[in-house]
């Protein structure tokens, strides 16, 4: 398999599918590190093409520009490559070059979390046929380690949950809102201006970017299958300024949450907007990092943190993925397989077990409390919690419940809404994080 | 290599040494996730024999006591035997017995720090000679993902610097001066009393510990190789009482730190005590929990953060490296060797870059600090920030330096303690984290 000696090792040869902010960071660092990595794979790791659409486009400086090329299914296929790497993004033609790159023998490294999230089955099924390593850490939380350590770090335990901020974007936009009581739209106009989200900001800010990862880490951490479509997906652009300073009165922050839990039945596996308290870890997460707690059997809690985006740190992962195919194929051997035997089903977001907060205007008079507590006994939701102010003729209550299926708490509040003594929902969010109380 | 076939399984036979906390949790876990073990590595994993010293003595309800054995050294090159996990810890027999069993062709997992920092070069060369795993993730930091990241994970980065707190026992300790005010003995009793400490608490207290998994962690992160002998140590047993309070009065806390960095000539490795501003990440990590910092070129800030011990969480980071050697036997391969191509010499204490802080009771007249000023710049130290206060005829001085070699600011220290003006040295710490000023 590997290609001609060279300065005492053998040589790999990369094919780079894609030379945007991180394809351009690997090609970079493969040359500059040159010597390093082959002292660490005992391969000498060489670019045999990168693969771009066009020609023309103007390249960092770093790019040897003899190794464009724009026929992207030719490279992926060539008989001196070894190992494909693919940051293109997105399902087509990511999709079809991976799987012809396979087919051909190739190792696969791939930063691809929407493909891995859709159609990961017969990616995946495709690495197995073709007994070819697919590696993808930088999927999912950028330079964070994350993939491999619940792949194989935590192969010998159970994990229970993962829960997690795997978004810059929004991450960054909910800060702004915290910070300076700004709504939605200005403070996603501001992250555009600032380079934190894109012209078209639908991936991130309505949650399938942060979907498609929790779909990968629900996979890999409860050794079943998930799909994007499988994860209840709720985004930020109908949070309010009205929800962020409910939250802030109570000592919590809004975050944008993915969560995979293992309950008896099967998985269930969301995004969505949660209010988590200040003291939480995560709150104190800003700006573009990433962080994401793992729950297990025998390990307890685990958390990991670090640059969840942007070309450099995604690269980093990228590298360490190239090292690992690169010592693989050396060895003659590929990584361990995806497992995906516990076969659970993917729970409903009915179903699921949640926590609700809520703030509500009321009329300021005897027995309003025992209305609400009346509606909400009816759909077998316990409060909690129940912070009461008088302001003048109106009142504002805040409730926070016990656990309870999200169907059976969506109906409350849709009750709450139609209840005469109240006046006006201020803000409905879930609860997560361990101090439910106000 | 592998054994008899079963269950449509083959069998891997795994040979425990040592059957105390972490032991008897890898021999219940082995157990009791029999099943998904098997599926996750391809083969049933069984153990073959549980080597202890004393057969009579009282063992946990799940230990199958006809498994265990006082011959040690039998067990562990038995010819039945595929993996011998070594959970005795300390350098004898520990030593014999994984050499034996790697030169039998064994492949080894261990969570033996004290043995790997003082004499990882002859384990690993056993490794290499015999082409048999070698695998210690529980090594460092009990159950967090951490020396996978950084041998696997980053080995496509440069690593510059890794910092954290890796022992609990000491964490434990100062968490408690921090927030009783108690001195060291008292909170070390308490600690003691709770089974946070042990009685005989010298090598957690001294940084033994600490040095240990800061050896091994220099090691990986910057591919050279580092001995206990090489980190500096430096332990909590003089951490005052007066010391926590001034950091306390600072925003500070204290916490006793493993830090790794490497700078142009070579790398620094050291365990002592330091002050962190309260707002570092660090601070927040409490009781007996560890959390370690990675700086890598491209990966930027990365943390990982979880519990650093305890037989459970232990064991869960050694059956992650069970199931890992499992599948490289039967693939017919071993991980990757531990790299120290960069050969970079330990630099001494004094030759490392570090800030101080000191406290001083002083007379509280003019000149005062134009004497202190005068004899810092003397030995080519600046000051970062100054604080004074007067209380009636003396005064607090508080200052943090920039940095310098830690032996030159040694040498300020010394000359400060001498001074007229100087009545008391109240506090002398290292100071460490971004915001260095008062």
């Amino acid at each position: 398999m590997p290609g001609a000696r060279g300065s005492g090792h053998q040589t790999l040869r990369v094919a780079l599918l894609g030379c945007g902010s991180v394809g351009s960071q690997v090609a970079r660092l493969l040359d500059e590190q040159a010597a390093d990595l082959a002292v660490r794979t005992g391969a000498r790791l060489e670019i045999a093409g990168i693969a771009v659409r066009r020609l023309a486009h103007p390249r960092s400086a770093g790019i040897d520009t003899n190794l464009l090329t724009v026929d992207a299914p030719a490279l992926a296929t060539r008989p001196d490559v070894d190992i494909v790497v693919e940051v293109i993004g997105g399902i087509e033609p990511a999709r079809s070059l991976l799987l012809a790159a396979m087919k051909a023998g190739k190792s696969v490294v791939t930063a691809n979390k929407a493909l891995l999230a859709e159609d990961g089955e017969q990616i995946h099924a495709a690495s197995r046929e073709h007994g070819t390593d697919l590696y993808y850490e930088a999927a999912v939380a950028g330079a964070i380690p994350l993939l491999r350590p619940l792949r194989e770090s935590l192969a010998g335990d159970t994990v229970h949950r993962v829960l997690g901020i795997v978004n810059g974007t929004t991450n960054f936009i909910l800060d702004r809102m915290d910070s300076s009581g700004a709504d939605f739209g200005e403070s996603l106009e501001e992250a555009q201006a600032l380079g934190y989200a894109e012209a078209d900001p639908t991936a991130d800010v309505e949650g399938f970017d942060a979907a498609a990862k929790a779909a990968i880490l629900a996979g890999l951490a409860f050794h079943t299958r998930v799909t994007a479509a499988g994860v209840h997906r709720e985004g930020i652009t109908e949070v309010t300024a009205a929800d962020i300073a409910s939250a802030r009165a109570l000592g919590r922050i809004v975050k944008l949450l993915a969560i995979c839990e293992r309950s008896g039945a099967g998985v269930s596996v969301r995004v969505h907007p949660a209010m988590i308290p200040r003291s939480h870890p995560l709150a104190a997460v800003g700006g573009a990092y990433n962080a994401v707690f793992v729950e297990a059997e025998s390990a307890g809690q685990l958390m990991f943190y670090g640059a969840g985006a942007g070309g450099t740190p995604t690269a980093s992962a990228v590298l360490g993925d190239i090292v690992a195919v690169a010592r693989n194929r050396l060895a003659g051997t590929r990584g361990p397989e995806l497992s995906t035997y516990a076969a659970l089903p993917v729970l409903p977001m009915g179903d699921t077990l949640t926590r609700y907060h809520v703030s509500l205007d009321v009329d300021d008079r005897p027995g309003v409390l025992a209305a609400i507590a009346e509606a909400v006994a009816r759909h077998d939701v316990s409060i909690r919690a129940v912070r009461q102010e008088g302001r003048g003729d109106d009142a504002q209550l805040v409730i926070v419940t016990h656990e309870a299926r999200d169907a059976a708490l969506a109906a409350t509040i849709r009750e709450l809404e139609a209840l005469a003594v109240v006046r006006a929902v201020v803000s409905v969010m879930r609860v997560e994080g361990e101090e439910a109380l106000l």
